[in-house]
């Protein structure tokens, strides 16, 4: 059976897509830790990020520096922080988290949202994505 | 004035390097949240790992990726947790996090540790790298 994200890149399942290329994509969290909480993922399906060819990885974090360059300037927040923890889900992903101090970055925190707040802040950030 | 660690870099202070490359450096967090948590830093002093040149940036993540998985063969841990933060100190750094559950990754909790198995794990970690 496939992932839930390869499903969501299949199209099997919705996801709120900011940005998509070859190789990644990047859709909103649904459920966030902070507003404007993203997760990048690489089409390949491999569960351990070390895991994947240098080529897939390497363009996993170019992809990902061009997202969160957009979700800064969305957000107008200090930083974007990065985590990469496994676990959930077992098709790597990057949590990319919108942050103005060091506890923004608690994945114990949820941030109530809604389809709409989603919708909204998915089309900001795809808006904003330079390549 | 050089960040603390342009000082570690250039061996004004001393640190537990486990790995080091022309453009990268990788020691021990001397504030470890679990055994075995080590710092990558980039030696160009930059703050926000997204405003470093893309050849740094990428050489960045390859070279996480070689002392990653030195980590997980030390350690034999589940999997290597990588996270992004800042605000602490001005250059940017990878925390990389050997990890068997979601809530090893978590910047509240502290492990105690000595400098003899800071040396110890430094060690080991330096001799399992495979470039």
């Amino acid at each position: 059976v496939s992932s839930i994200f390869t499903q969501i890149i299949n199209r099997k399942i919705p996801a709120h897509i900011v940005h998509e290329n070859d190789f990644c994509i990047a859709f909103m969290d649904i459920m966030p830790i902070k507003k404007g909480h993203v997760l990048v993922v690489p089409k390949l399906e491999v569960d351990y990020i070390f895991d994947l060819p240098l080529d897939v990885y390497q363009e996993l974090f170019h992809f990902a520096r061009q997202v969160s360059n957009s979700i800064k300037k969305v957000f107008k927040c200090n930083r974007v922080g990065l985590s990469i923890i496994g676990f959930e889900v077992p098709h790597c992903h990057i949590h990319l988290v919108p942050m103005n101090k060091i506890e923004d970055m608690n994945f114990n925190l949820k941030h109530a949202t809604t389809n709409s707040e989603l919708v909204k802040v998915a089309n900001e950030i795809s808006l904003n994505i330079n390549i």
